[in-house]
């Protein structure tokens, strides 16, 4: 069965996308940590980041680079972190996640939720500027 | 002024050597999150992963997979995490951190400390199957 994330990328399910090329797709993630807070995934399913074949690992990076960069432009913060963690959707996938001064990546805290029409302009944004 | 990646990297200062190519360094993290954290460090010392060129973010997660497959053998794990998070050293750096069932990094837990020796065989073990 397709991963939830192969939804995303088919368009069955819907998501506030922010860019894709012929190999990543990148989304606002809906339980963010953090405000402008994005999931990149490879478009092929593979649970274990690991496990991406040497091309495909070799062009995540500079991908997400190009994410990162215009998450930077919209959302106040002093850069962009990187997370893979998550073994709950088979599918591998890395946070790119604003951070504020103390540096940091906590999963532990509440989980933020923001309206649709704020996610909505907030990809508008961020996408706008891939 | 050298930041203390760089002094790693030169020999200046020591260091549990895990691997290094021409690009990147690899070394066991002395304030460990779990056994096996390993860190990757860039050469050239720039502060934000983002900033690095094209060229050495795509050789980035290859080299941190041969690494990660290696510590995999060597700590009992589900997988290996990534993160980019830290402003404390202004040298770019990617955490390896092996994962157990809950699958997530929590930079907050008390940091571990092993003896000198534990330390030496552990890096010995994973750098050879590097």
């Amino acid at each position: 069965m397709a991963s939830i994330f192969s939804k995303i990328i088919s368009g069955e399910i819907p998501c506030y996308k922010i860019a894709e090329s012929d190999k990543f797709f990148a989304f606002l993630d809906i339980s963010p940590i953090a405000k402008g807070h994005v999931l990149v995934v490879p478009k092929c399913e593979i649970d274990y980041v690991f496990d991406l074949d040497e091309d495909l690992l070799s062009e995540m990076l500079p991908f997400a680079k190009k994410v990162a960069k215009a998450i930077q432009k919209v959302v106040p913060c002093n850069r962009i972190g990187i997370a893979v963690i998550g073994l709950e959707v088979p599918h591998a996938h890395m946070h790119l996640i604003p951070l504020q001064d103390n540096g940091t990546i906590d999963f532990t805290v509440k989980k933020l939720s923001f309206d649709a029409d704020v996610m909505v302009n907030l990809s508008k944004e961020i996408s706008k500027l891939i």
